[in-house]
């Protein structure tokens, strides 16, 4: 199997690279802040369940994403990476202006990178697609199931959230838009969100890949296996 | 099972309040950062298993720790508090001075609470503590082997760093120090770290024991399950 990302040459890129996976929701939402932010990135693809040494060597963990700045400077996981960025270039800020703000927008991040990730990224992408690419067993038909559950009580939140607040953590677009959005477009790729079930969840999410950050992420590519049809298009 | 903690009255601490688990090493990160910058608080024990509708009423992820400030602004989660409390009071700095030190604090710190925290405090504390308060079953044997196995790898880790800088994120005391420390306090209460595998690892956290900010911690009891007898030792 191989795979193709919207990858620009690193020469011309220059400054920085990502080490991601393109299917990865944690190296999608990084990508997501670099292009609200437009910050100029080249990416690699890393498959990091090879363990290649080089890449051990710069985040033991064995994880994406990792970026590298251009004076070298590892910086590795996808949090650290988000604060980064938003220390380096404040400018559109993407957290929040108050301590409040910033504090729901980093309680909604920790929502969907843990509590989404764990109860349905996993269950679903996780069994579903990356089982198969890492060679690492069949899928379990039970944590599908739960997978498929648990997504309509996520969509039901964000919904809420959504007809409550202009974006998921307030007034303005944030990394908790990212957050979920990252998840959420991994998934769709696999068209595994029942949209129709959450309307409000669903106008949410065309507004955000209607944003030209996603376009990167609607380029993304595997082959063996294509997106669903819906996938790039930017009104459903 | 009752449980008795560090707690001060809070009409006395007035100012913030702490909702937290005695036992739980995300609780004992924020604790300790508060007792760093010297911020006073005053502590809840949540047992957020009961599902409380208060508490899920302001974080609806339904875990600890949570901190309510005296203006009422609730902030969730561990990392979310580090922040805030980082950028509510900057000095003295726990997570860096310089965009790769606060890079490198971050990476410790995700490393301590993601993988040290799933490949040991969950295998260790998770099953043979919290099933046992919480009446969520038996322990898993397996996973109680598969936790003993892989603390070793990560006391190997923390002596490696420790070897190499003068704290584990470089020459300060940060939150990666009480990432590290609040996962083997909660590992070190009920006598599952086997310190003489690794003395540079012990030393080291005999320096970040004797720091004024973890006494709090180490008057913590529950009862019926007191700590082992070197848990309060200074020296060892």
């Amino acid at each position: 199997m191989s795979y193709t990302s919207a990858q620009q040459p690193q020469q011309e890129a220059g400054f920085r690279t990502l080490y991601h996976f393109p299917l990865c929701p944690f190296s999608r939402k990084v990508r997501l802040v670099l292009g609200e932010k437009r910050l100029p990135v080249g990416l690699e693809v890393e498959s990091y369940w090879q363990r290649r040494p080089e890449f051990l060597a710069i985040n033991p963990a064995g994880q994406v994403p990792v970026m590298i700045e251009a004076n070298d400077q590892p910086v590795v996981g996808s949090q650290a990476i988000v604060e980064y960025l938003e220390e380096l270039e404040s400018t559109p800020s993407l957290l929040g202006q108050t301590l409040g703000e910033r504090a729901e927008t980093r309680r909604l991040i920790s929502w969907f990178d843990e509590k989404f990730n764990s109860e349905v990224t996993k269950n679903l992408l996780g069994e579903r697609i990356i089982k198969r690419f890492s060679g690492m067993g069949e899928p379990d038909s039970t944590a599908i199931r739960a997978g498929r559950e648990n997504i309509l009580y996520h969509l039901h939140y964000i919904a809420y959230l959504a007809e409550r607040r202009n974006w998921l953590a307030g007034d303005h677009f944030s990394v908790a838009d990212c957050a979920a959005a990252a998840h959420l477009s991994v998934l769709d790729y696999i068209g595994d969100v029942p949209w129709d079930r959450q309307l409000a969840a669903k106008d949410w999410y065309v507004r955000v890949k209607s944003r030209p950050s996603f376009r990167t992420l609607l380029q993304d590519r595997l082959s063996g296996l294509p997106p669903v049809a819906h996938y790039v298009e930017l009104d459903s």
